[in-house]
This record gives structure tokens, C-alpha cells and sequence, in this order.
């Protein structure tokens, strides 16, 4: 449980980040240079982009035949076609198109506007980035790599804004989660009165992106925060545990 | 904007809250024991449930005759018919049904299950809480109160855990905003490469209900979180300002 301070702490002075870079080795870098060290426990928010783009998955757009359909899409919504190209080869099946939106499952399983498919923040406007091939595996390697150059026990959290149904606005939610639960569960628990709280599953791992949003902002170059005092559900979890099962999903 | 530490600190030490009680004078009063006085400027975010209970919006299900209707739905779902018959009183629509699970747009126009209606954390099992009837209102109420009786102003969220299409789990957000503008709107500001963020507007009070959540525990009487050191998106917002505009709803 929690009901401790927890602290927001904004990484700052990253550099612009590179293919190949090693981006764990460059967060410790930065921690350390503002006196804020990885500590025992801390849980490591990173936001998708910089972990995209030190993986590579950036995509010239100059590079890219779109096809027939990905045409026909761009024209009816006044859309990049090659961008509509991506988006339609890093997704699954198509959820709904309207409104000039095109909301997808990726192959991850994550329903999102664009597949996550995103040019901001990203240096060359002809290059857009791409959802982390894996998000899990890169929040993995990203704690094991704390692990073995700190010798620390850590949460990562490897966060991106989605938008939602029925509520304005986007959040931040988990992409990648290792090191914790992503939920937490009170199933069969008991309320302060003994209320048994029988359907109680909170999504902590996307709680927690959208808490380190809140200390990054999009015009600052914060693409890290350090979550510090927040005592997160053990376990070994993935944010596509955060994925609801298809046959108990109403809004497919 | 932020990128500066933020801090979720809990409060401790409020009673049990009852109908007719002043709650903004115990949350002072529990801030200044605790150490931790409200300042100038801070978010407070109140759980959904005792400003419920301070406004008397509980119901005895033993005083409620239910509908036919309200009969036949609670006997497919195997659901108490005077809950059923509570749920259907506080919507507008009900949305979905499915898997015994009943999801409602509410007469405020949040999309939920059981119209926000919950029996946890009610000491009477045969009492349950509805929403407040204009959570804004009440979030405005409060804020009134802090500003007469400290003479600072503040920020007040208003809080409830829904749920989600496609993602598992539930997460705090915000069902009554007052004092700040419920979404930061990046429409047309340029990020550090000069990329235009069109789309961009990030439902700042829902991340704000998330991340004291992550302080609140639902085993713990912690219903109260003071964020402090988060610079707030200006103006005179409310929660409903949050819900999507039915004609670009897509999963209405």
C-alpha cells in the first residue's frame, strides 16, 4: 500500500537521443549530474519516444510506397498516404475510422489513435516513430541494465499518451512495464467497514505514467521521471496485462 | 508547465465523514495536524466518496422499491434489484450491458458502470454512495471554503475510479474540477523541433486523479491528496468540460 509522500522528480539535461544509444547508461548519467540518483525502489518512467528512437524505429517517410488502400484513406481524411501506410502495417485490425481518426489494435494489442504511429518530437519532419517493437522487453532491459550497473532493484514504466472513449483529452498510459505488477489487485480484500472489494483491480502501471506526465510536459525536454516513494505491487508484470481480453471487452 | 519535483502527499487522520459535516474544515484542520497545511496554490484531490457522504447523497436500499425493469436486469445479472433500480435512477442511458456488468452515462454525461452508485467504504452494507449530484459544483464549494477560511487559492479535484474500454483495470479521474482548467492544450504550440502538436491536449485532471490515487490505497482511510508543486493549467475548468462532445464520440 502507499499512503506514503511520494515525489515526482523530472529528469532534466538528456541529450537529443541517437539509434544505438545506450539510454540507460545516459538516465543514470543524468540522475546523477542533478544530485537525484536511482535509488532502491524508484520506479523509472520513460516516455515511448526516446526508447523508440534508440531502438531505431523511426521511419523515413520518403522511404515508403503507400498502397491502394492506404491512399484511399489518406484521401478521404486528408492524410500523409505513407503515413496511413505505417500506421496500417503496425496495426492488427482497424477499430473504427471517423472523424478524421484512425484508431487501431497493434500488434502489441493496444488500441490507439494512429498505432501509435507519432511524428512530434522527432528531429527530421519527413520521420515518424514507431511504438517500441516490444515495449515489455525494452522496460526489461532497461531495469536489468540499472541492475547490473547500479546493483539496484528498480520499477521501469515505459509510458505514451493515448486517447480514450467517452473522455476529452489524452492520457498517459503504460506501454512497457517491468520490474512490477501492472495492476493492483483487491480482489477479496476488505474496505476499512469490511466491504469486500470484489471487483477492485487498479491499473497502477498507467496511473503511474499519467503521475510522471504530470512532471514532464511536452515542450521541455523531460522524458524521464523518477517516481521515488511509491511502494509499487510486486511481481513480474507487462503492460499488456493492461490489455483487456477480447471476449470481455464491450467496446471492441 | 512542470518539470519541477511534485509531490502527492497524503492526509491522514480524517474521521468518518457524515452527512451534514463541513468537510473542507476537516481537511484543514487534518492537513495542519499532520504538519503538511494546505499552501498556496496546491491541487487537493478529494475521493469521490466523502464528499458523498458529507452531501448525504447515500441511499438505503431498504427504503427502494424497485421496477420491473430493474427486476428483470438484476435477475439476469445476478444483481441485487434495489442497486439496479439505484443505477438506472442516476443515468441518462445505460450504454452497455454485459458480462454483469452495467455501464450508464450519467446525468452529469461521465460513462461508467453503475452510474458511479458503489457500496465500498459505506459502513452500512445495506447503504450505498451515489456520485454528488454536480461533483463541479461541490469541487467550486470547497475551494470557496479554503479560500475564505486560509485565504489561498487552490485547486480542488474531485475523484472516482472508472473503468475502460480495452484496457483492464480502472483508474482514477476526475468527476469535479475547480480552480484550473480541466485539459492543458498544446493545440498549435511547437515542440522542441518546432513540430506543430496539433492534436495535443492532455486531460490534466484525470492524470491528477491518477496520480494521488497512487497515494490513496483503497484499504487505507486516505481520501484526501495534496499535490503540491504542480503548476497547474490556468482558468475556471470543470470535470465535464472532460466529456467527449457525443457527435465525436465514436464509442458512444
Amino acid at each position: 500500500m502507499a499512503s506514503q509522500e511520494i515525489r515526482l522528480i523530472p529528469l532534466r539535461g538528456l541529450p537529443e537521443i541517437l539509434p544505438g544509444q545506450d539510454l540507460t547508461a545516459l538516465i543514470i548519467e543524468a540522475a546523477r549530474e542533478q544530485g537525484t540518483e536511482l535509488q532502491e525502489r524508484d520506479v523509472v518512467v520513460i516516455t515511448q519516444k526516446i526508447v523508440s528512437k534508440a531502438e531505431g524505429r523511426l521511419v523515413d517517410l520518403r522511404d515508403v510506397t503507400p498502397s491502394p488502400f492506404a491512399c484511399e484513406i489518406a484521401e478521404t481524411y486528408a492524410k500523409d498516404a505513407r503515413l496511413v501506410e505505417i500506421v496500417l502495417q503496425e496495426s492488427r485490425r482497424i477499430v473504427r475510422m471517423d472523424h478524421g481518426v484512425i484508431i487501431t489494435e497493434t500488434k502489441h494489442g493496444f488500441v490507439c489513435a494512429n498505432s501509435g504511429v507519432d511524428a512530434s518530437n522527432v528531429p527530421d519532419k519527413e520521420v515518424v516513430a514507431l511504438l517500441p517493437e516490444d515495449a515489455d522487453r525494452s522496460a526489461f532491459g532497461i531495469r536489468s541494465s540499472i541492475m547490473n550497473l547500479l546493483g539496484i532493484d528498480v520499477a521501469v514504466v515505459i509510458s505514451d499518451s493515448f486517447g480514450r472513449p467517452w473522455r476529452d483529452g489524452i492520457v498517459d498510459v503504460a506501454v512497457g512495464v517491468a520490474g512490477m505488477s501492472a495492476k493492483r489487485d483487491y480482489v477479496d480484500q476488505k474496505d476499512p467497514h469490511g466491504y469486500n472489494l470484489r471487483a477492485t483491480v487498479m491499473a497502477t502501471a498507467d496511473e503511474l505514467a499519467s503521475a510522471a506526465e504530470l512532471a514532464m510536459g511536452k515542450l521541455e525536454r523531460v522524458p524521464v521521471v523518477i517516481v521515488r516513494g511509491y511502494d509499487y505491487p510486486q511481481g513480474e508484470g507487462k503492460a499488456t496485462d493492461l490489455v483487456r481480453a477480447p471476449e470481455l471487452d464491450m467496446f471492441r
